[in-house]
């Protein structure tokens, strides 16, 4: 690759670090950050810089955050009476896209995991403990995903949480909407079948 | 947006700027951004800003270059005799990824359009005609695309290159390798019936 100049060459290597770009699109984005306004070049490599500097985890939730506390703990119209938990600050992300939820997240940064060493300790279960012992909240909503650990580890923390006054849920799996029962694997297909509900409240 | 941090949030607006990243690509990238080591993001960043301050134009082909002079233009082992013009520093990387040419080029920073204003004084045509003059050059190969004004400047070269002792010569166009025939455009199969060329060299 001796036709283009080593500080392209440079940046067509740290570009194609970034997951899902290949060498072409690299040497496409390098060519276009080379032909762009400087300002513009200038503000995406600030932005990369800041975005290390300035991120942290918020004091309650330990979601990502630029200050102490993040924008959904900061806001006041949001309902504190009910937690939901989540495992990664990515998953938060995909609920409040939903916009499915209205009151506020606990992030455990993990799963239990004994196979990879992580027990309770490890994620952020003694925190979530102290939330609830606070008083405010109602209802804890476990949002662990559906794979073996994170089935695991709700219930692990409906265990530990059943001396406490609050209701303990676990969000439906099953077959995911506009799926076709035909492509549904037999583990969601039996989960569905088993938590089935009726269609009209009556009962 | 507002479940993101603003630096986040700034950083994903950035990334989306580039060509062809959606919005969900940007937040991909911008969270692995976020989670890679610092070091990674400090040469991304650091990366982006050196080409725009480092790169410039050959003071010879006027392609990319680090410094004075480009890698192509300083390799000594090249044939100096011919000359490759092309239009955009892109095709000049073009052709010397196929392998297929020793020599040095010429890039003319664009194409003549009169329609856009274009004329031989905005590009690089009389710099072309003092290499030339110099007296080294034996052949220019020229290599626009075979768009109308792409054909319209070679055109307008050879003619300006007549009354000098060069061999002027086109990139032959014709059906792409591996091409089906009833696949090519009416005018790219006119072109190659009229350049067809005897398949043995006997005569």
């Amino acid at each position: 690759m001796s036709y283009y100049p080593s500080s392209i060459l440079n940046l067509i290597k740290n570009i194609s670090r970034l997951p899902g770009i290949g060498e072409k699109t690299a040497e496409r984005l390098a060519m276009h950050i080379l032909h762009s306004p400087r300002k513009e070049a200038e503000q995406l490599s600030r932005s990369i810089l800041e975005t290390k500097d300035k991120i942290r985890l918020c004091s309650m939730c330990f979601g990502l955050s630029d200050g102490e506390v993040c924008n959904v703990c900061k806001d006041r119209t949001r309902d504190d009476a009910i937690l939901c938990v989540v495992e990664q600050p990515a998953d938060m992300v995909s609920i409040e896209k939903s916009g499915s939820f209205q009151g506020l997240y606990h992030i455990l940064s993990g799963v239990l995991s004994p196979m990879n060493g992580v027990g309770p300790d490890d994620i952020r279960i003694k925190e979530l403990i102290s939330r609830i012992k606070e008083g405010n909240v109602k209802e804890v909503v476990l949002a662990t995903s559906t794979s073996v650990e994170g089935e695991a580890t709700a219930a692990y923390i409906a265990d530990r949480l059943e001396n406490y006054p609050v209701k303990v849920t676990r969000i439906a799996s099953g077959i995911p909407m506009g799926g076709d029962l035909k492509y549904v694997d037999q583990v969601t297909l039996k989960r569905a079948m088993e938590t089935r509900r009726r269609m009209k409240d009556d009962g």
